[in-house]
């Protein structure tokens, strides 16, 4: 599996925003946000529910990244898709980093996606709780 | 390998230009755009060279991605890292989606990245140009 997923009974924007609060308790600044509802019904002229994916980035951990293997912020930041499943329900669903990271051979990437997993993981904890 | 990369013989603010023209000509929206450069010195007061991620979206084919497997926007966009290597070449790599959303299972999503990763070899190949 690619990512770890909980689903919450809030409506969207209220999850949207415990989301937001969660990863910035474990240091995780959110560096994009892409409205995907809104790109697109105006590219494609499709309707969805909304959904939105928020890059994540610890920028130590990232720096971690960057320093032992140049070309990886290919594979940065770490994603949070957050999707509503109706009124009341919202799917969160956060890419793990151990498993993209892992595409690398590199150990000093494993070992920085192992500590980004386990801050992800407390994250989607505070919104379980 | 996760990327593939080129590097090109253009200070970085023109090759950024560059890339940004090459993926518009094979219809990639630059959905993010992340100055890990300034977010280093920002956040840890580290100084890097210049280095850029750009998020590059096709709807057309994120739309096949999402509707085969909701939760699969946690490995969109492909990422585009551009970074300054002396003050006359650029580096640019480009996330493979064959081997990132090789990591999930649906055929659909094997699919869509081979069709992907050719518009992005095409986007390659005219900086080559």
């Amino acid at each position: 599996m690619y990512e770890f997923n909980l689903a919450i009974d809030l409506p969207f924007d209220q999850a949207l925003e415990a989301v937001r609060n969660a990863l910035a308790a474990e240091q995780f600044g959110i560096v994009s946000d892409l409205d995907v509802q809104t790109i697109f019904k105006a590219k494609i002229g499709k309707e969805i529910p909304a959904y939105r994916i928020l890059g994540a980035c610890n920028p130590a951990l990232a720096d971690r990244v960057i320093a032992a293997e140049p070309n990886a912020g290919a594979l940065l930041p770490c994603n949070v898709v957050i999707r509503a499943q109706g009124p009341a329900q919202t799917v969160v669903s956060v890419m793990d980093p151990v498993a993209v990271l892992g595409l690398s051979s590199a150990p000093e990437l494993k070992a920085v996606a192992v500590e980004a997993r386990a801050r992800l993981e407390r994250a989607v904890g505070r919104l379980r709780a």
